[in-house]
């Protein structure tokens, strides 16, 4: 067992996975299937576990002591540490979402993603976000350049800088993730910032990466959610907390803001904090 | 001159138009030019106005009697019948929206698309919807099925079946494109349907005539957000009205609401109209 943090092996995986997860989604993508509503299960739900069970069969055959933690499957195997139920404290622990973005998926739209990460004792230091039908794949390993391999869509990696608020092109999936008290908040930013760009899921932490995006704020997230885009944000130049700016943990509350410009990190949270003091949370996640 | 509503020389105008449009985008899309807001002008309209500047160019040297609208320099050209003054009545006028979705564009987003569209007497007969990156291109001619070229992407055209609001999946770009009285109107639509997606823009509709989606609302449309996708929706077996059910012209209110089902278009305005009926609107478009 390498002493890293992250060993090559892992990444190895992490790599095949997505590119299991494109075998396994793009048959289903834009087909009858994926909007047959007629059977018990969602089409989506259908997807998503036979790409899941798809990467955790590729994961338990390659590290059988690592734990998997997804969104159809919850949490399976063994931790390194023996202990095999505090899966904060666990030595690895893979966190996939096959289909990032449901609703970009079932409505057509290729800004869904496949995430793949991986957790050192609680913190991600692995994180793959693969688009299927673009065929852009953004690799974050923490402590180094985070890559972006796209054959045919441009991009370089690299957050860009943003001096101000006012000059900050904000992204958030939906609306409809604002719920009270978060809502409130973000409209506080929002009316700070340049413009408000909607849609995007996952694939907008990777617009982010290539300096196409200066903020993103998002709350109700799911670690499976999130667990991915840190260490590709993170390895091109930015920065991604909760909105009080503290580091993301298994235990974070579900709100994620992702900053190109560290600098413009502290005045972001400050926006997004005040409410928050006001007004306790009425929703965690578990 | 042929007596049919669409040339054929103007289908191979259109199409030379997509890829004009295609090869003076495609350069300039996730720049640091198209983020660069130092200038005097926005990047953005930089490459809105080479693109139209180049489709204008084409058009004239094809079609020297026939009447331009674009976004960026307005009306251009005499109109076939010589009174050069009132485009609902001239016999053919192009409408063209050389980047469609400019927060999408500026963002990096592939979800922005180039319109090509031509009237006939005051309606659309022609459209094209490009995406420039994911090479889709969906042709719609008046009476014609719809074409959707797409070297990479999966999809057939044909609308969907969907017999109920609670069976929709509704579409709208932007939350703030929204204004009073639309918004009321929408959110009443909103609570009937099955869920809402946003981002999109004209990609939407081309989603819709592939049977992805079901409905589309938006409003504050100019003409040149709309025209080219009558044809497509129409070509797939789709209907595109306002929200008040009547047919689009130049002189529309800029509400637009695309259906799938022709079957629920009924249910749909009665919905957004309720609202309509007791609040008249405070906005229109010229």
């Amino acid at each position: 067992m390498s002493s890293l943090p992250v060993p090559e092996a892992c990444l190895q995986t992490a790599l095949l996975c997505a590119d299991a997860a494109r075998a396994a989604i793009r048959p289903l993508f834009r087909t009858a299937l994926a909007i047959d509503d007629k059977s018990d299960e969602s089409p989506v739900t259908q997807a998503d576990r036979a790409a899941e069970t798809a990467l955790r069969s590729l994961i338990a055959g390659r590290h059988g002591d690592h734990a998997i933690l997804g969104e159809e499957y919850g949490l399976s195997g063994a931790s390194c540490d023996g202990t095999g139920t505090d899966i904060a404290a666990s030595e690895y622990v893979w966190v996939v979402d096959p289909i990032d973005g449901t609703r970009a998926f079932i409505t057509g739209r290729p800004s869904f993603t496949t995430l793949i990460a991986l957790f050192h004792r609680g913190r991600p230091v692995l994180g793959i976000i693969d688009q299927p039908f673009t065929q852009e794949r953004w690799i974050g390993v923490k402590g180094r350049t985070t890559r972006f391999e796209s054959p045919a869509m441009p991009g370089r990696v690299g957050t860009r800088s943003c001096p101000a608020l006012d000059r900050a092109e904000l992204s958030c999936t939906s609306p409809e993730m604002l719920v009270p008290p978060w809502g409130q908040s973000f409209r506080q930013l929002q009316t700070d910032v340049r413009r408000t760009s909607w849609g995007g899921d996952a694939y907008a932490y990777g617009l982010l990466a290539l300096g196409q995006i200066d903020l993103i704020a998002e709350c109700t997230m799911k670690p499976w959610d999130w667990a991915a885009l840190v260490p590709v944000v993170e390895g091109a130049g930015g920065i991604v907390t909760d909105w009080q700016g503290k580091a993301l943990t298994l235990e974070s509350d579900g709100t994620v803001l992702a900053c190109g410009d560290p600098g413009l990190h502290a005045r972001a949270v400050e926006r997004l904090a005040r409410r928050n003091r006001d007004l306790p949370p009425d929703r965690t996640i578990g």
